[in-house]
């Protein structure tokens, strides 16, 4: 038995207003005045300038906005490291993410692109990536995916959504300051925490299940819970515990694995672009079978804060798409083990998997 | 409002045996054949085969035996340094604690001490260190401290007991292998177990709490209930799980604070050299006052354990000997803020102080 041993974000800052601090926190770490620091930033800040007045910016730095309509693709990292490179005078003396779990994966890529020779998609899988990636730091605005501490950066490629898990990955710093989640709207918020909720039901019933993950699971569950139940929370209250719901929840996956809801929203995002959070609640609302409590206290929380999930998004699909989706899914070996045991093939076939699709 | 930016343990493994991947671990930093890695071990484990033989020795790596039975001391590092620095051929490669909070302090601070010059009791306060430690590995063979996480490593020095708080002081990669806590003898398992609970409390009734200590407190108080009071736990689980307590207890105090217990126990310590897990137990027992709820279910452990605490520990101390011990406990000005809020001083008198010694 060998384990593995974790990376983990070796600096976080947590408070309301911690933001403010940023400039502090950077400085140190720029290399020279032609290195500069770039901030990618989901465009649903630009113009806000509560938030974008206070990114500090000096010498060549830059802001590139980029919108998280879309799941992060690995050519667009390409894009984004092409870019950096053609307009930065020398190698950037860091990348910051700040946004949802799009622009900080896209942030882990692109840090590591700019040392790592090819395309992004090459290193799609665990720990092909060769160099250190260059300073990198996570500033989530909306919280759930777990992103800010996970050791991976999950991107669609031209053959598979599939993250780089490596080494290297994880942000050299983190930042989580909750007000800058405030305005999330309703229906994201709860597809965002839902998917910190689905990563703490996929990791305690699952068969890789340890003393480490289940005690941070079991913490980002009960944080759920108080959230998207117990109401009984101010505003702030819940944004703070979402965040460190968020943060453990990720601690948890990333010392054990997610299972069959992210297997197979996987295979949605891939055919059909399906954006990360609401595929899971989508395909987590059919899975009674495998995590029946779970499913239906989702059941419990989506009534509660009347979110109606779109249906029939399957329905039109013809047998070489869901063969598309089916692949793509069955092609996340980890996720089906830790799911199902060692025997996931003979529980889930294609046939089982097209079944559960077809109720979508 | 600022807050602080928190240095993380960076690399983590955790599980039953992990201890064997040691060798892998430290083969990769090892700077040159002359640079040893230097091994503090508890000497409890001398002729322990079952762990020594595991500890990967080449070229001039060696083992330093040292006893817990008293409290590390700002004395002992400096000669440990001096004694590594005349018998090395260089800088070492690394230096590994193995054992418990003793072990654990002593690793942080020898390996600090290392590359800072003067006297170890010199850097006692907060943020005195000038340059990085080198690398630094713990190995917890008992589980409470907090010290695998913390960054700080508490220290009795000529003038008082008290932590160099660094940003260099963690551990750069810790070990978590409950296995080597197996053979703890049952005392010492619930005094070290209770410096966890003791934190908890702490962090969760302090004015310093905010929602990140928050989160990991109740996890760590969960874990602690489990293992001490609800007892359907396997040898192994309740080992799985008070390691896991340890780390998480430790990361809550770590940005927040202790209190009461840990200030008064401090000043015995200093004065009678009081170990710190049954000083932190001798003491709690009388802070009803302070932490009823807390007290109320500590007593419940104590009793559904058989554990029987030492009496008139302090009954015959002199007026003087009262006041040095006031005098070290009084001088934790954070941790009384934190247990008190800004008006300490009129609630915690030194007369007040010497009255609750008297109790103990």
């Amino acid at each position: 038995m060998s384990y593995k041993n974790f990376p983990m974000v070796p600096r976080v800052i947590f408070g309301r207003g911690s933001f403010n601090q940023l400039n502090d926190i950077l400085e140190p770490k720029r290399l020279n005045s032609k290195a500069p620091f770039i901030f990618l930033v989901d465009d649903v800040f630009k113009n806000n300038a509560w938030l974008t007045s206070r990114i500090p910016l000096a010498y060549d730095d830059k802001i590139i906005y980029i919108s998280a309509a879309e799941e992060p693709k690995t050519s667009q990292v390409d894009e984004l490291v092409e870019d950096i490179i053609l307009t930065t005078k020398e190698r950037p003396s860091g990348i910051i993410g700040i946004g949802g779990g799009t622009l900080l994966d896209l942030a882990k890529a692109v840090s590591i692109m700019l040392t790592n020779e090819g395309e992004t998609k090459d290193y799609q899988g665990w720990d092909l990536v060769k160099n250190e990636a260059i300073y990198h730091v996570g500033i989530p605005t909306i919280s759930g995916t777990g992103a800010e501490v996970s050791r991976t950066t999950v991107l669609t490629g031209p053959e598979k959504k599939l993250g780089i898990n490596s080494d290297y990955t994880p942000f050299d710093q983190v930042v989580l300051d909750s007000e800058l989640t405030k305005d999330v709207p309703k229906e994201q918020w709860f597809y965002t925490g839902m998917d910190c909720y689905i990563h703490c039901i996929e990791s305690l019933e699952g068969s890789y299940l340890n003393a480490f993950s289940q005690s941070y699971g079991e913490k980002a569950f009960d944080l759920c819970h108080e959230i998207f139940l117990d109401n009984n929370l101010s505003d702030q209250e819940s944004q703070e515990k979402l965040m460190m719901a968020s943060w453990h929840g990720g601690m948890s996956i990333a010392y054990s694995q997610v299972g069959v809801a992210h297997a197979m929203s996987y295979g949605l995002a891939y055919l059909l672009g399906t954006k990360h959070g609401i595929g899971n609640c989508i395909v987590f609302d059919h899975l009674e079978e495998f995590y029946p409590e779970g499913v239906k206290l989702f059941k419990e929380m989506k009534a509660k804060h009347n979110v109606e999930l779109p249906q029939g998004i399957c329905a039109s699909l013809s047998d070489a798409e869901f063969d598309i989706m089916i692949n793509v899914s069955l092609g996340m070996a980890p996720l089906w083990e830790n799911a199902l045991g060692k025997n996931w093939k003979s529980i889930m076939t294609p046939k089982k998997l097209k079944s559960l699709y077809q109720k979508m």
